[in-house]
């Protein structure tokens, strides 16, 4: 059972509310819309994605995490810093 | 005519395939994918659209911004602010 | 026992190198330095801050969450949101 | 002239108040405070960076680029990159 199983639906609507929103752009570029305003819709998706990932990720220190840390021994600390590390390329993207 | 209007064409196509990256964010967790791997795609997914958003600026100043900072004045310090608040949002998303 | 506590020494370290860059940065602006290169150093501090941030998220992840959950409860879902909510702010600064 | 000279007083003084912010973090670390309140200050290091560069920038662009694009030719496009380089590597920072 993943992290993120309880609200599938909420996680699915979601990315597909960014998914139009990544149309939106592709409409705004073919009707030469001010750069201004796509830059602000640019903004705006990747603000909703990085939304979406803190919540999965919160989901997933929760559960996946959390057993591997209850567990304890190398198992716990790969867990930790698999996590971290999506954490770093989230910071760095 | 937009900065980026002599490249619509490359914009369209790297959105288009942003679009196919959100599509494909929504079938992993439809198929109950690893939350790491999902936090995976959605940190290139934001690193696609920052991209798209890096290129449009500079075309955005080297085009628009640029005649306006040529002609001076108001208009001038007024491109200038909002392209810098264009660049704020892009980096608090 | 904070997470930190294994490690203190290089968290100082490497924070006493962040606050020579802080310094460097005024130095620069007093020489009259180039825009981009005092630009340049800021992201390097800003980069070296994020770096510490995501090895002191780490040491709390594995210790102090971890304790959180293997208890459970409302204290182990209160420790995850707390630092899911670190984490957007790095992400957002 | 740097498009800074302006603010000189203005930019020390906001470095001056981040290099304390450092300070403070060393400080913290020393006392064993708690994690997750540390990684609260260095989020408000990181803001306080990123507004300076985001002030720098905006001086850069209104002066030394504007200045750049008024002249014409490769020297402008190669501000405006530069520029655009420097927004990235603040980005990704």
């Amino acid at each position: 059972m993943r992290g993120y199983a309880a609200d599938k639906d909420g996680y699915l609507k979601r990315l597909k509310r960014i998914e139009g929103q990544v149309r939106g752009l592709q409409r705004m570029v073919e009707e030469d819309r001010y750069c201004i305003d796509i830059l602000t819709q640019v903004a705006a998706a990747t603000k909703a994605l990085h939304s979406v990932a803190l919540e999965l990720l919160e989901d997933h220190l929760g559960t996946c995490v959390a057993q591997a840390t209850a567990a304890g021994g190398v198992e716990a600390s790969g867990k930790v810093k698999e996590a971290s590390d999506a954490i770093a390329r989230l910071l760095h993207s």
